[in-house]
């Protein structure tokens, strides 16, 4: 049995009657059970009249061992960073359909007592850190739990890049930029873009050319720990931009260099003892179910 | 500096005329610089007149301390598994366009005292291990440097099958088959099938799908060490057929099942320095070169 | 309103019980109605005890004015050739989930008298005819109303072949063999094979290449009236096989050619007039549906 | 043979020095053969001293029967709605290497005083007519030769957009936009986006999902006289953009309508007389020549 949690945050996407149905009944399982809660400034001011602690994002960490994310995918990405920089674990209740990160459906929140008291499987999943840098000095950071991505400024320019992993010069590429993802982030953009899936567990990065000019280029899988660096070509018509989990990002000048490497803390994500990776992946992909005894 | 190599076995494809020439003039170069040489004996053969020791290919560990390969991908596959368990480290010329196991050119055999002398990068490449069980016997096992193929016994038929990772039921696909590659295969027939490049220091399996029914299959990569099964739908109209680096291979009941897994020893390949993996991709696939600098 | 049909002749897949009872169901609703029935003979053999005249399936024409198939989209593909050549529309019924081709599901049988008296929508497909020369003879062909496919004969070997269309060389090429499928076709085998999908009423023909050793060919589609021809090489280690929708085909010599094109008969093939292509897509493809009038 | 040509345009990209080097030996040798040439306006004032009649781009029809387009496909693709409304047919000397429209090399412009005389292959193009409609008004209306495509405004948001073919609804899409390609078009943009390669002489349009978030869309060919509507979500959580052969385009509001036609014009292309289409292809993509007799 895992370490219990004792102090609970709470976290939702705001402005959703569904999210905050479900962030009442949540609330209302955790006083039954007597644990201490707080809620994020943002979450509870949308929900409107919140009788607990309030406590900015900043400060979650000093109120609570148990981040609960309730929301899409989208949600649990938006409080990836927040949870991973003051080490707290993360446990994902979807809104409706079943999420890669978010994998408690609203019905099923009465397990939560059970993995309260240790009864829980604690994944690590790793994030990426973005970084720009001029004249040697670092000017921009973001980091990524599902992926990084440079893309021209404005479509439809395409853009004409280098890529370099550790060091070695892999390749220049023209095309509409690149997907660098994590395993975490290899079933949501990097999957349309032609990704292969990369197992949680298997510490390795996905480097995914979007539309390249030239049709040989595939998707390239490295070491967790590479240290990939692509260079943007002088001759771009405009500027481009990187973009961390689909946030709106940086703008990235011609000729300017994005290193992109593992962040040292990883992100813990709390799953109920009967998760199963690969039952996600076979629901929502409609995959094949087991073949019947006759089969 | 790496340990020198003293004694040379040499491995080649037989019956063409440009690898007979590289032969001849590699065995020249080896004698010149005093070193002794054996021919395994089907090279031997195919060779005509030769005036070395001559050995069969279960010998060769006991004669040499090196195997040197000369024809294409092709052979090195076939020299691979005698290689990996005599212990022997293997360097391959290739016979004209470069390939990906063998990296030296017939112009450039004059590097090869030098790497004889020890300044060579020698790099793993595990192989895979394909087993059939039949009622808790193993009643077929071979090995796979680049791939294990699962296909029906007679086109175009098609198969269905269940997958299973670390005893998790993974999904049931039907359609031409599946493709398990190492690394090293993954430039090989799974590029075509269009499977993810994997990193040759990548500890991973990908497993790609064959012309698969459901749309929505993709290629996944797992950890190295992974235990894989396939289990054969009783319901198959045909046999099937598993097929390791391209061999015959060996048929396979309907409801049967094949293990994957990682072979203990692995393939110990030897490199001139100034080999660079990314230099042999951006050759065969076309890949953009370096940027000018006004790039 | 199209013309009515008078005289129905049956066929159904053999040996499955789903396929009885409709077959049964179907043939009480005919002879409710006073249609004259007939059953083509292998179907009657199968369903064991047939009150009504039984007749040879190249009889079928003589006896009745439409034919209507109870199966899977594999007997409708049964069925055409026989259907064509005797300018038989054809009708079909699913045994169970939906079909490209058999548009009717087992529940939906009584739309069948309203479709037989004339309310319905016949649509064209053609068919390739495939076509093997030697010494300017022909020695083999055979018909497609999906695709055609050229293959190694024994698996896991590949093949190199040329391409003509119209007699100019398009490439060669070094694979797994090649598709050729016609749009009804294209949502078939060709779809698995990464081939796009070409609407049924498009007049073109799609070229998917299998598994190509060369990473940047593409399917090709090409004028439904071209004439295409494939040239098998004179090196490939074995001999190459030719598979008409399926079935176990022709065995082809080294330097041997096919020839393929539109045969000059189609297959008519009647919908109720509520047929909608792309509802079948969305439904077997699991495609978005239409959005709410907020979305 | 065909008409002959007798008064030629010009027509550049501009600020390339090879650029002008070709123009100034094209004008030479048209000076030669004792041609009437004029120049386009913007051309001339890029080359700087021209002593040929300037004319404008609306002009040119008045002014000469054929235009020289000398550049990349690019140009091409800028001089393409130009001269197909004033019915000007256009012949495309490329500045480097081959393109897919400007088929003759700068080495090879000797050539262009016997196409003159009628010794060529004149080839119809079509173009797309993408409109904007609001409260039944067109309110935006381009062009395309290669092709149309419809993105988010600002990456990396993702769009829904419903798709309707002669007003039967397809499906609806979410993801990163949708290219709408003629032929011309299916070897640009299309072809990196996954599209298949369409016959130039083929009368068909293809729509090429861009990243789509639901793995089993697919390229659809539909006929070249099909109507396309795209419908905008209401949901997008930010404007779209229209571009036409990547031309900067027109920003869409939520819920706006694209209608795309076969425009009525359609630009003839003047190849000379051993114009292969396929040869481009080979050329372009490093696809396999003829196989040698013995092969």
């Amino acid at each position: 049995m895992a370490t219990p949690f004792k102090r609970i945050g709470i976290f939702g996407r705001t402005g959703s009657t569904s999210v905050n149905e479900t962030l009442t009944a949540l609330i209302q399982l955790l006083e039954l059970n007597h644990y201490p809660v707080c809620v994020e400034k943002e979450t509870a001011d949308a929900m409107g009249h919140v009788h607990l602690p309030i406590v900015t994002k900043e400060e979650l960490g000093q109120h609570c061992d148990l981040l609960i994310v309730v929301g899409g995918d989208g949600s649990l990405l938006h409080a990836a960073p927040i949870a991973v920089d003051q080490h707290l674990p993360v446990l994902g209740i979807n809104r409706g359909s079943l999420g890669f990160l978010t994998d408690i459906l609203p019905a099923k929140i009465d397990k939560i007592p059970d993995i309260l008291q240790g009864n829980y499987f604690a994944e690590d999943r790793f994030l990426l850190t973005a970084a720009v840098q001029q004249n040697d000095k670092k000017i921009f950071e973001n980091h990524a739990l599902n992926e990084v991505v440079i893309v021209p400024d404005r479509t439809p320019h395409m853009i004409e890049f280098e890529i370099y992993i550790n060091k070695q010069f892999v390749c220049s590429q023209h095309g509409d930029g690149l997907i660098i993802a994590t395993p975490t982030g290899s079933t949501a953009y990097a999957l349309s873009g032609g990704g292969p899936i990369l197992h949680p567990q298997l510490d390795a990065i996905v480097l995914v050319p979007m539309f390249p000019h030239t049709l040989s280029h595939r998707p390239i899988v490295v070491d967790g720990n590479s240290h990939v660096e692509v260079i943007l070509s002088r001759k771009n018509k405009d500027h481009s931009r990187l973009s961390c989990d689909g946030r709106p990002g940086y703008t990235l000048s011609r000729g300017g260099s994005i290193t992109i490497q593992k962040k040292s803390l990883s992100l813990k994500l709390i799953h109920p003892l009967d998760y199963q990776y690969f039952e996600t992946l076979r629901s929502k992909l409609h995959w094949g179910k087991k073949l019947t005894k006759k089969g």
